[in-house]
């Protein structure tokens, strides 16, 4: 079985959605689970629940990375920040991957510099995980904030998003677009028409331009762009939703006079969330990192880390990283990036 | 009372809209209207209509462009596009704005040409207004895919947006926000970075750095980007507001069994879609134009055709051009450009 190495202290409530969702995934069998954190701590919350025979270890580590630290300077300042001692163990071979829903910017940060790049990457990328109008899956890459990206960045990303689709969702070969402001080819700036030409040299589903509707509609299943725009993508697909739940709750309640209404009505609302809730797609790979590093929402649940945990164990099972070099290493993509 | 001139084959389902909404903007008074189309149609379409005594006129117009006509083609073939012939008007001093809902990019082009960029401007700039969570608007800038941009096109984009915002929207100091990857300065790419530097020596309510969901929370009103982020930003929105709509439904039928329940929840839901409804805000001005130009959604209602006439003699009345090359040739600015 994996093993899987969870940052202890990342949530916002830390370390009780960890605890519990190390407490789901060992009960599910997904993984062998290693809590990064203070041991005394940890081991209270262990003791409150029922968890004396799954397959849990506490490895100590004394301090913690808090949203005010600054990325570079908690790596630096924190030698055993929780954080740290679960990239180490991974570095180390003692985990097969690692969980953080701790400080986006120190995670990256973190796992970049603890395990290094695999072979062939330049930019490791974040990797966001979107439900689909159709039901299905679409990852966008790079959300990790890889600014002013180079055309051959792209082509990167498009590797490694279409390796971690299939590894994850099963689907052979991913179609994959590439973000820009228009299907046509002449449509998009500087970095998308240069990056248009070596993404169409690649051997993989690339079906051209996409839209940002596209993201949200099905037609494609990995979407690469600079992290800037990714990035931005991001956080206003996050404040529309937001803005819209707040919205609609209010002309529900304004409108639902009759009990039994209101109470149908927020029944369906809540399966509608159920729908769109990015928990149940245990949080963002980033790729190109030698190991697994998955990193999670700050308001992560237990179920959002539980989930997080089955997704570094397949990702591990997957070999995504093997095939990443080995696809990386390719003659064509050495042609592109001569 | 203002003129302002319809190009009356715009809409996909034109001219139906159009005529309906001129109808309605003049028996409130917004504008004397001028409809730009085919001098026949029109009159049958307005004759099958109570409109003999409104302040109504037919331009005849030959030819329309289509979504299939490539911006600059249309342009330079179809001379007598109802479009074309609406650029004209405002040209030539015979409307005081004009409205298309037609191929956007064709009405930018022919926009620019006809009337040309007001002293100072470089790049003309199309403005998306969104509502907020707050119920305040915000207008974000470009949208109309001004790829590439510089840091003093932003600097532009902050004055118009912010002139534009006072005209409509009656708030004498709203506030400016650079969109970004994160509120802290060093945060964002080399042309956020760049443009901060300037945004922040413009007199003007400017508040640095925003995010993605400051767009929908009301944290600010007036949010400036390099056209390729507006324009992918705009998309996103649409295209998650159709996802999210399609899911609700979804949950909403298969949940309400009771017909009270699902009577309720439908207005409930329609009251929130009133709310989103981006006909209400009445289209996107194109500012740094030498006139006014109001451009909607192919897909626009009367109402959206009879608000944006609204805005177009709003625009007019409050002299926003005059203030923007006021501003921009204001000495601060003379020194950024510099």
């Amino acid at each position: 079985m994996r093993r899987i190495v969870v940052d202890a202290m990342g949530t916002d409530a830390a370390p009780g959605p960890e605890v519990e969702g190390a407490i789901q995934a060992a009960r599910e069998g997904y993984a062998e689970v290693l809590l990064a954190g203070p041991q005394d701590r940890l081991s209270r919350e262990l003791s409150r629940r029922d968890a004396q025979r799954l397959p849990i270890e506490i490895v100590h580590a004394s301090e913690a990375v808090t949203m005010a630290d600054k990325a570079t300077k908690a790596f630096r300042a924190k030698r055993d920040s929780s954080l740290r001692v679960a990239a180490r163990l991974v570095h180390e071979g003692k985990a097969d991957g690692m969980i953080s829903a701790g400080n986006t910017g120190a995670v990256m940060t973190t796992a970049k510099i603890v395990l290094g790049a695999l072979e062939g990457v330049d930019r490791p990328a974040l990797a966001q995980v979107f439900p689909t109008s159709k039901g299905t899956a679409a990852v966008l890459l790079d959300v990790g904030a890889n600014v002013d990206c180079k055309a051959h960045h792209l082509v990167e990303f498009a590797v490694m998003g279409e390796i971690y689709y299939r590894a994850i969702f099963g689907v052979e070969r991913p179609r994959i677009g590439l973000l820009s402001i228009g299907q046509e080819e002449h449509k998009g700036n500087d970095l998308t028409r240069e990056a248009l030409v070596l993404l169409k040299q690649l051997d993989a589903n690339f079906v051209g331009n996409v839209e940002g509707r596209d993201l949200y509609n099905g037609r494609v299943e990995v979407v690469v762009c600079d992290g800037f725009i990714g990035n931005v993508a991001l956080k206003i697909s996050e404040g529309l939703v937001e803005a819209v739940s707040s919205l609609l709750k209010e002309a529900l309640s304004s409108t639902l006079s009759s009990k039994v209404g209101y109470v149908l009505a927020r029944k369906a609302f809540q399966n509608f969330k159920k729908r769109v809730d990015y928990s149940e797609y245990g949080g963002a790979p980033l790729l190109g990192v030698k190991g697994v590093c998955i990193i999670c929402h700050g308001g992560s649940n237990a179920n959002a880390i539980k989930n997080a945990i089955r997704v570094a164990a397949e990702f591990a099972t997957g070999k995504v990283n093997e095939k990443i070099e080995r696809d990386l290493a390719g003659a064509s993509l050495g042609n592109l990036k001569g």
